[in-house]
């Protein structure tokens, strides 16, 4: 279908539709959108803490709530969001309708609680902006093939919101949170945090995976495979400019002026991180298959996976990294193979963060590993694990050290 | 289609399902219900004070919000109980799915917030039935031909219970309520009030019309068109029989027993009652027209309304009651036309009540009338208008008097 005036995408989280004040201010927003000649979808979270309350009550009424009613239950968090922001848009004398997953034809698999996305028809949608409304979508939601009411998981609604942008074609897909962009490191450990003005996929997906909790990696992924352009800023204040732009290329020539080699985007902190070593493993096939295997098969996301290089004594040393909230879990698990695998011991230790460097072409220019080594070194912080990407080094350190460490690399590589 | 057993349809109010506890009894209830044989549909209310929430909410937001975002909001407050009482039921191992209004394909017109039911698909209910399953169906609720969500407006969720019992052919279609029935007359009035069994639908129209709150008359109404039995009964005692039923034919002959010529169900007291006379008005064709006339334009329900004869003075009084909230209005109103209609005067009386007597077979004994006005007489009560149906006489008396009124009226009829 052909519409006269581009389409924005603009996705407002719960806490920017906690209050009347907020949806009001988030109508303003949409609507001065609409005046500089833009056909608007504005896709809407649940408001506040509605989401949490109505898990809490299904947690009186059973101690297991069946997921599709679930479903059913949170879906209405984000219709009332919707309809906040429909009613405030009216008032102020832009035309707009709420539409629901199910009315949009956000059609998608039939796993409850983390459904996802098949194809989005977008019919209803269209229609709507053709009548010269604007189209407020419920985030978080869609129906499956039988009819019955889904949600996406977490980060559902930047999922509905790329999703939308990526059927509609739309210029941009503009994600209001209360941070006004993505920054070089987190500014409440590092004073001199940078806000970053553009920044391509990978590397913000290498930032958000390492800690800085702008965007569910999930969605991005789907942003980057769709060249969805992403505009990442603050609900609360109301410039044009600012926040931080996500694309396939950035102009980097612009931005990386002056430097000499590579161009570090940022320095983040990942506090939530156990280590796990297994060692003195019989150097033979299988091994890191079978521990990786049960741990998968519980569910277990391990993040950094080392193993040091057997020579002649025939035994390895493997060690991984895992989230703090499935430590017991973890230790059982791998107690249970330890003698079938023939491990010597299992040392597990809570007390790591680990400190990462991002960057595109980083891999190119070996130089930018020593010099994050001799930083840290100089301070005399010890590296526990490495590991390198494309665009990431990262090393494991000791958790007192942490917060150190990242001022430190944010000093040398991004002031 | 053909289901192995008979399909029973209960209602369940928002003070039924207003906590987690509630929640757990409705599904007490509805489980034994299944346990006795039964196919069972549970249309369900929201909980407790969520609409009114959701409406202070949508007032903070604008001062008039769009009927149709206000049917989107409202929606999901029966959503949101129907999806608690399918986890509550889950629970204690009785399977049962929620449905929404759109769903369970509840057709209605398009008017928001009044929408009216045009059919019920019900293939979801009865795929749901026939898996062994309750269907649990969102009251209030549905969608109109175009995919807009539409409300039924007040008393909805009993309409939409009544509308499913009748095209599913139910057995009964059960309202739980936090009363144990309907009665003779308004307990906290006449001490003596006695629950009424079993009742017919013209009686309980009376009796609904004339101010006993049990249910909405719109509800009755289609009740008696389509005679799906209903039975009225309370959600916090657990006891098959109590309650009071409402059908077509009651078994008046056992109840009867031991009365001489009439059955009087009960009396009733309205106090929500002003009464405007309209005095000396000249006896031409079209005055009473276009007094009811400019009053039905704008929305004022009138209730009774008498006119006295004019044999020779060639002028007519003309009074009627309206509700207490339209008082203003129907003063402007009649300003306006005064001259127009050439009356003489206009008077307003706020403090009258009106008290009924309501029962079958009233009308062919002349003798109940006189015995009603000789109770008022009596206790030297005035009686200031007189209406008279079927199955109802009603009386206007000064509304210091109402609650003695109704209080002898009940010793003579209903002791």
């Amino acid at each position: 279908m052909n519409l006269d005036k581009p389409v924005v995408v603009q996705k407002f989280g719960g806490t920017s539709v906690k209050n009347p004040r907020r949806i009001k201010n988030v109508a303003e927003i949409i609507y001065s959108k609409v005046k500089k000649g833009y056909h608007v979808v504005a896709v809407v979270s649940a408001p506040g803490d509605t989401t949490d309350r109505l898990v809490d009550m299904a947690n009186k009424i059973t101690s297991c709530p069946t997921e599709r009613e679930m479903d059913v239950l949170l879906s209405t968090g984000e219709m009332q969001g919707m309809a906040f922001v429909a009613m405030a848009l009216n008032e102020i004398g832009c035309k707009a309708v709420s539409l629901t997953g199910s009315q949009v034809g956000i059609l998608t698999s039939s796993a409850h609680s983390r459904a996802r996305i098949k194809s989005i028809d977008a019919k209803k949608i269209y229609d709507s902006l053709a009548r010269g409304e604007v189209a407020i979508v419920a985030g978080f939601q869609g129906v499956s093939e039988d009819d019955n009411i889904t949600t996406l998981g977490r980060g559902g609604s930047d999922l509905s919101a790329v999703a939308i942008a990526s059927v509609l074609k739309a210029k941009v897909c503009e994600i209001y949170t209360d941070v006004d962009g993505v920054y070089s490191s987190d500014p409440s450990v590092v004073k001199g945090a940078k806000k970053i003005d553009s920044i391509t996929y990978d590397e913000m997906l290498e930032l958000a995976s390492a800690g800085a909790n702008v965007m569910q990696s999930r969605s991005m992924e789907v942003a980057k495979k769709h060249k969805v352009k992403l505009h990442i800023k603050s609900s609360l204040k109301r410039e044009e400019k600012g926040g931080t732009v996500v694309m396939e290329e950035t102009e980097k020539t612009d931005e990386a002026k002056g430097l000499e080699d590579v161009f570090i985007r940022g320095v983040t902190l990942d506090e939530d991180q156990v280590r796990i070593s297994i060692e003195r493993v019989p150097d033979k096939p299988g091994v890191a298959a079978k521990i990786f295997g049960v741990l998968a098969r519980d569910g277990i996301n391990v993040d950094m996976i080392i193993q040091s290089s057997a020579y002649s004594s025939g035994v390895n040393d493997i060690s991984f990294t895992i989230g703090h909230s499935r430590i017991d879990e973890a230790r059982r698990i791998l107690q249970e193979i330890k003698d079938e695998i023939g491990a010597k011991e299992i040392i597990i230790d809570e007390k790591v963060d680990k400190v990462s460097i991002v960057g595109i072409g980083m891999k190119s220019h070996a130089g930018v590993a020593a010099r994050m080594f001799e930083v840290l070194s100089k301070k005399s912080i010890n590296i526990e694990m490495i590991s390198t990407s494309e665009i990431k080094i990262s090393c494991v350190v000791s958790a007192k050290k942490g917060k150190e460490a990242v001022r430190e690399l944010h000093n040398e590589f991004c002031e």
